[in-house]
């Protein structure tokens, strides 16, 4: 494909598309987050999982200090173009909880998702 | 679980959160949408994807016209209770477009996903 055929996302009026980040070995939903312009850009450049943060309001280059980086197979996008989808390669796991997902519970409040580190010695 | 252990979902500002939905068969990412908590409610009641349509500002029960409904095995909740996973089982496809997947295509304007149905035969 040539450059001139990527897709025109729409990032809304707050500048962000909701992006699903999803396991390419198994097919586990890991989690969702927001993109702005200039991280979809450099996920596609540098080929790892680039999101923007609301709650620090910044770039966000996922797993810069935990080490739990995602590198970015494939990303596709919706049909009206106004939410992403990162196929990943997780290292150690995406939830800042310790959890590989950030979906390990049910709406009931069951855990059903696999712990796979300590966040107490990932995080200061 | 009693019900009394439902997790407190956030529903922002505007009152409506992200929801994934993915195949329950084989873990393909179907769609993102939106829910707002009488979208959840439904969902849980009826065992059926139920969502909030934000360009039709109104309930909306997924597959009601196109009978492509999503009979809904598990709802999960992220760490920070502000974006929940349906895992479901999709009749027909989840894209308007007739795709099975609204993600079919790479941000490159590849098309990877599989048609499923003729939107022409099925929507007036």
């Amino acid at each position: 494909m040539t450059e001139d055929a990527r897709v025109d996302v729409d990032f809304g009026e707050d500048g962000l598309v909701p992006v699903v980040a999803q396991s390419a070995a198994d097919g586990e939903v890991l989690m969702l987050a927001y993109a702005n312009e200039e991280a979809l850009d450099r996920t596609l450049e540098t080929g790892e999982g680039h999101y923007y943060s609301r709650s620090r309001d910044e770039l966000w280059h996922k797993g810069a200090s935990s080490g739990h980086t995602q590198t970015v197979e494939a990303v596709r996008v919706d049909c009206d173009a106004d939410a992403l989808l990162y196929v990943v390669e997780q290292e150690g796991g995406a939830c800042h909880t310790g959890y590989r997902s950030c979906f390990h519970r049910t709406v009931d409040g069951e855990t059903v998702g696999e712990r796979v580190f300590d966040p107490d010695e990932v995080y200061d």
